[in-house]
C-alpha cells in the first residue's frame, strides 16, 4: 500500500526541490505570442514624447482664447506652415495659431488645440468662437505610455497588447521561457493498431501553457528502456512527463524507472480523482511526473497538480477557465478526502444555465471531454453536490444553447 | 455629418453581404492546435472495440461467481495464457478463469474481471472469494467513444481533447478554416521613427482568434494607393483590416479608398466608444473593415463588431472572456446610445474584488491595456455605473493579488 498526499502537501513539498530555471530565449515580438514572458520589461520612453494633438485643429495658447465666445469671437494670426501627423511644428507667438493634424506634435508655446469646427478661417486670420482649456485636445507627454510603466511582467503570458506596447517603446524582440517538455509515453500494446492517443492531449495542453516544444515518445513496458530515457531527458527538457506505468503493484514500470535515477523528491498517489496512482518526482532540480495514460484521469492530474506547480515554481500568471454557476441536473458524488474532477455537459435552456455530470465510460473515458465543455472541481471535505444545486463550473468550451 | 448605427444593426445587415467563405485545409492534428475546426467529425469506430478489462485480475463468467463468498470459495480452472493490455483472449469454458491486465480484451464467453485481490491461486485452481456482477470492471464497447459521437464541430475550436480524440479514431489530420487575413496601417508619419505599432494588437487578436495567415503592410495615406492595395487584397485574403484613416471629414482615407471599390454594403460610424468612426464594408463578398490606428478604439472595434460578425458569418463559438464580478471604486460614466468599452484594473483586496477604472490617457492608450486586465462593457441604454456599484467585468489578465 502506499499513503496517497493532498494536492497542497505535494505542490509545498516539491517546490523546495525544482531548483532548475528555463533558459530565457529573445524571439521577435510575434512569436512570443502566448508564451511566457522570460523578463519584466519597463518603458524607457514616453509617449508621446511631445505633447500631441488628439484633433484637427489649430495650435494656440489658451489664454489668448479665454475670452472667446460666439458672439465675440477671439481673432489670430494664422501661421503659414501646418503641422502633419508625427511632425513638430516651430514655435508660436502670441496670438498665433498653427494649422495641426491629429498626431502633430504641438510647437513650443501651444498648449491647446482648438478644434477645426469652433473656428472659421477669413484670409490669415482666424477667427475663435469658443474658449478652450489648458491641454485641451492634447495628449501630453507619458499618457499613452510613461517611464517606467510596466509593459510585461516575467511569467505573464504575452498577449496581443504587450506585443504593441513593446514595439512603441522600440522593442523588435522579446525574452520568452524556452520551456521544453518531453513526453513519454508507455506500453508494449502501442504498436500498429493501438495509439497512445493521450499524448495529444498532453501535448496540446503544454502548448497551450506557453511551451516552446513539447517532443513526444512512445517507449515499451520496460524499466531499464524507461529509465535510460527518463535519465537523457532530464539533462535535455525542463519538464517530463510519462503517461502510462503508474498503477501500483506490478505494473508500475515508470514509478521503478524513475527510482533507479535516485530522485531527490519522489511522491506516489495523489488524493485526486481520477489520476490518484499519479506520480511526482524530482531528477536533476527538475520535475518528472508520471500520470496515467487514460486521458481524462491524465487531464485531471495536469489541471490539479501540473498547472499550479508551474505556477508556483516558474511563477507563471495563467489566465483561469472562464466560471459560470450552473445547476446540476444529477447528483454527483465524490469520495472525501480526494479532490474530484468532474466533467461535466453545460446548457442554457430558456435563460436557465443546467449542468449534466457525465460519468459514462468512467475515468478513461475521452468521450466525456468531448462530449462536455466544463469540469466541477469538488474539495477534499465534500462528499459531492445534489441535484438541483447550483454549483460553480470552469468551463473549456462554450456554453450550449438549447432553445427548445 | 453621418448617422452612426447601432452594433446589432450592422450585424445583421452586414451577414447578408458576406457569401465568401474561407477554404478548408487539411492540417496534420498538431498544426490544428488552436485553430478553427473546417468540418464536423462523427465517430466511425466504437471504443474500446470488445470488452475490455479495467483492472487486472481474472476474466471470468459473472454467472459462475454467483455464490462466492469469503467463507464459501468458488473454485475455477486457470487456463494457462494469459491476456495482455491491447490483446484478445481466446475463448473462455464454463467454470474457467483466464490471467487478463488493464486494457487486455474479455475472451469470448467471460464477462467480468475478478480483482486479484478477491482470488488466491492454488496450483491451476482459483479460489475466488466475493461474487461479481455481470460487466464488473469492464468497459463496454462504445464507452470510451462510440459510433456517432461528435468529436468535432465545424466552426469550434479544436483543442487538445478534440486532437486526441481524432487520433483515437485514426485520424492524422484535420480539415481547418483557413482563413487569412490582410492588415494595413496608413499614415504618412509611418516612416522609421514612428511604428504603426497597433498592428501587433491586431494581428496577435486574429492569431489567437485561429487565423491562419495575417499578413500586415503599411501604406501612406494616399486614396489611390490604399485602394489599389485594398483591391488587390479582396482577391487573396479572406478578411481585410485597415487601421486608420477612419476620421469623418478630409482625413478619411481609407474611407474613400473603400468607396472606390464599389463595396456591395458599407457603413461608416458604429455606436461603440471607443471606435465610434470605424467603417464596415463588403467588397467581393468579403469584409473590409476600417478601424481606429489608435490601439484601444481599434481593441475595441475587434471585440464589439469584428468578434459577433465572425461568428455569425462562420458560425464560430469563440470561447468568452472569464467574467467576475468587481466592486467599481470610481464611477464609470458612458454616453447614452452607446455600447462603451471600459478598461479595468481589477484586483483582490482581503477577499474582496475591486474594478479600477482605467480612464488616463483617452481612447488611444496602449498604457490603459498592458497596466490593465479586464474590461467592462456598458450597453447602449445605459449612462455608467456608480462608485461602489458590483458590475460583471471580462478578464484577459488574471486579477492581481493584493495582500495588503
Amino acid at each position: 500500500m502506499f499513503r496517497l498526499r493532498a494536492v497542497n502537501e505535494v505542490i509545498e513539498e516539491s517546490i523546495r526541490y525544482l531548483r532548475h530555471h528555463p533558459s530565457v530565449k529573445r524571439v521577435s515580438l510575434i512569436h512570443a505570442l502566448n508564451k511566457i514572458s522570460g523578463e519584466t520589461v519597463y518603458s524607457a520612453v514616453m509617449l508621446p514624447p511631445f505633447p500631441k494633438s488628439t484633433m484637427d485643429g489649430y495650435a494656440v495658447k489658451s489664454s489668448n482664447c479665454s475670452s472667446a465666445s460666439p458672439s465675440s469671437p477671439v481673432i489670430l494670426k494664422i501661421k503659414k506652415e501646418s503641422i502633419l501627423a508625427g511632425e513638430k511644428g516651430n514655435t508660436l507667438g502670441e496670438n498665433e495659431a498653427i494649422r495641426i493634424e491629429t498626431g502633430g506634435f504641438l510647437p513650443e508655446g501651444a498648449d491647446a488645440v482648438i478644434p477645426v469646427e469652433d473656428t472659421e478661417q477669413r484670409g490669415n486670420l482666424l477667427y475663435v468662437y469658443k474658449s478652450i482649456g489648458k491641454y485641451e485636445n492634447v495628449s501630453l507627454p507619458g499618457e499613452e505610455l510613461d517611464i517606467n510603466d510596466i509593459i510585461i511582467r516575467k511569467g505573464d503570458i504575452l498577449r496581443p497588447w504587450h506585443l504593441a506596447a513593446l514595439e512603441a517603446i522600440g522593442r523588435e524582440e522579446v525574452g520568452i521561457l524556452d520551456i521544453k517538455a518531453c513526453v513519454f509515453c508507455t506500453g508494449s500494446e502501442f504498436k500498429e493498431k493501438f495509439k497512445p492517443f493521450t499524448r495529444k492531449l498532453v501535448k496540446g495542453w503544454l502548448l497551450e501553457k506557453g511551451f516552446t516544444e513539447v517532443s513526444v515518445k512512445v517507449l515499451p513496458d520496460d524499466v531499464d528502456i524507461i529509465s535510460k530515457n527518463l535519465g537523457k531527458a532530464v539533462m535535455e527538457y525542463d519538464v517530463i512527463i510519462v503517461c502510462g506505468g503508474t498503477a501500483k503493484g506490478e505494473k508500475d514500470y515508470t514509478i521503478k524507472a524513475i527510482q533507479k535515477l535516485n530522485p531527490s523528491y519522489l511522491l506516489h498517489g495523489v488524493r485526486i480523482r481520477p489520476g490518484r496512482t499519479m506520480c511526482f518526482s524530482v531528477v536533476n532540480d527538475r520535475p518528472v511526473v508520471a500520470i496515467s495514460g487514460l486521458p481524462v484521469a491524465a487531464f485531471s492530474s495536469l489541471e490539479l497538480v501540473v498547472k499550479p506547480i508551474l505556477e508556483r515554481w516558474l511563477k507563471i500568471r495563467f489566465l483561469e477557465y472562464p466560471k459560470i454557476r450552473a445547476k446540476l441536473v444529477r447528483r454527483v458524488t465524490s469520495k472525501m478526502g480526494f479532490k474530484s474532477f468532474i466533467r461535466l455537459r453545460v446548457y442554457e435552456r430558456k435563460g436557465q444555465i443546467y449542468a449534466e455530470p457525465l460519468v459514462a465510460g468512467g475515468s478513461g473515458s475521452i468521450r466525456s471531454l468531448v462530449l462536455g465543455n466544463a469540469f466541477l472541481i469538488v474539495e477534499e471535505d465534500l462528499e459531492g453536490f445534489d441535484e438541483g444545486e447550483e454549483v460553480e463550473v470552469e468551463l473549456y468550451a462554450p456554453v450550449y444553447k438549447e432553445n427548445l
